[in-house]
């Protein structure tokens, strides 16, 4: 039921999975019935395939809803129905293109947190120069003490090392300057943390490393990840705003416009966050992941393929290995 | 001496200053003379130009030097001759293109704080997609209580006030969403200031709202701002970055690159902040202001108007008038 597309994009992007890895995934839609069935007449495929069935879930959580409550109140949303087959066994995965916050209170409070974790995260993609970086909190955790930034950037670190294939990702701390003694106390303790951890850690970056792959993980707290995350979504808007003004200004440009606009919307491809499909929830026992609200079919495939791989490699059995004492 | 095309840009801006303003303002031009007459021989206009005068400063402070430290050991610097010069009622301002941190922390210590300012500040300028948005504060302070964040708010609005001619210029609170129930303590702490207090304040904002020009002035803690401050400057770089990727791969794009470039490169400098001259630290008795280390000699230029334009309106007197208990 989640997302701003629900249910037509959801079910579309589980065929598209479906269609590519259907010897290795099984899809339970998770919602209102007949809702689904309805959306799922407009699929000439949904006859044809098996590998779907549908688990009803009569109420919704909309983005209107405040975030703890609504999990509580509304026993019988898609989220809780859904989180609690994984708890169940039914299911390996859970995932919405829904309310972050929602899922996220949910799924911590549904499938627990992993021993050895005080703080379930969610980190965020963000595009680099280089590749791709996981900035991690993106918004989940406002207060941080040092211990749970340490424990982002442990868990952040197993998840790109498995799922992007990276031999030793490198660990950033996000801080005002490179020197140790800056910051934030809570900063400058986890630096000392982070020193003495199991990842590899190189030491504090800026705001300027993000886009720049100045690190494969980067660790921050969630009020800071959240502006950032938020920031970066609005760059492209801002980038068409100022480039449509300069063109109106320049005769040549104006006659070109179209082509380089065309140019334009190409390139920024790379900064579309839906592209890599969802984040993961790390540090709760089972797999939950969010995508973005306005996901396409693709999105919701690669998301499920995601999943899919995040069990199968033990994501979770790595992080209790590296944080349990 | 401060800014990386030391003294050479800084003589040029005033020089240009001179040009535009050689009734309004007098230079000082504070550093080793020795280096600061031989870069005058590079401007015939020197000899014949009246208005500016050398003081001898032999001690530089450079970008190595720790922030707090250097202003107590090096008192001959140019930073603490030209603010002791405010001082003593020789000049009417500071500027300098160097060191922001020595900066600030010398203009706080020789000039003082104004009455019920505890926590002196410096902004930047975003450009936004209706014009320029002041986040403040953009790294001067790392922790904040909420009565910090108060003040920067006060002192943003007065500043954007007098020197941008916004009538009644709006406030934001950064915040991870609008709700007054979102965001770390402190935060939610200055939200009920702000509610009560002396700006026109539009609640909170979040990091989208930087660059869509949510507010005129959005306040934040500096941890949050220097981390969003550069990370926005590393946009353009990245930007160039992403789509000179994609015309390699375009053949059209390709022969049309240098012309795209061309677009891409006048269509960015609303982003080039040195473009605004510099930023004042707002909340000392004077008048103090930072360049960007790479200021061209029009944002050297730009940067004295400012000054002179913020003796002239009186800001300080406003601010202790707003925030004196």
């Amino acid at each position: 039921m989640g997302g701003d597309f629900a249910p037509r994009n959801n079910i579309a992007g589980a065929f598209e999975a479906l269609r590519d890895a259907h010897d290795r995934v099984e899809i339970i839609f998770v919602g209102r019935e007949t809702l689904i069935k309805d959306a799922l007449k407009e699929f000439p495929v949904a006859g044809a395939t098996a590998g779907y069935s549908i688990v009803d879930a009569p109420d919704i959580i909309d983005m209107h809803d405040e975030r703890a409550a609504s999990v509580r109140k509304k026993k019988n949303s898609s989220i809780a129905i859904g989180l609690n087959l994984q708890k169940e066994g039914k299911a390996d995965a859970f995932l919405s293109a829904g309310h972050t916050g929602a899922v996220m209170s949910a799924t911590t409070l549904i499938l627990g947190r992993i021993e050895g974790v005080a703080r379930p995260t969610i980190g965020t993609f963000f595009p680099t120069e280089r590749g791709v970086c996981l900035l991690l909190d993106a918004g989940a955790n406002v207060d941080c003490k040092p211990q749970h930034l340490y424990e982002f950037g442990v868990m952040g670190s197993i998840y790109v090392h498995q799922m992007l294939g990276l031999a030793t990702p490198t660990v950033g701390l996000l801080n005002v300057g490179e020197e140790e003694s800056k910051g934030t106390e809570a900063v400058r303790e986890a630096f000392a943390l982070f020193k003495s951890g199991k990842v590899n850690f190189i030491g504090n970056v800026e705001g300027r490393d993000i886009l720049q792959g100045g690190a494969d993980v980067i660790v921050c707290d969630g009020f800071t990840g959240n502006v950032i995350l938020k920031f970066g979504e609005s760059v492209p808007g801002f980038m068409k705003s100022v480039i449509g003004k300069h063109v109106k200004k320049n005769p040549l440009a104006m006659l070109l416009s179209g082509f380089i606009r065309g140019t334009l919307r190409s390139a920024l491809k790379s900064m579309d966050y839906e592209e890599f499909g969802g984040v993961p929830i790390l540090g709760v026992n089972g797999t939950s992941m969010i995508g973005h609200g306005k996901s396409t079919p693709k999105a919701i495939r690669n998301m499920i393929l995601a999943a899919e791989s995040m069990v199968k490699k033990n994501i979770n059995g790595r992080i209790r290995e590296a944080l349990a004492t």
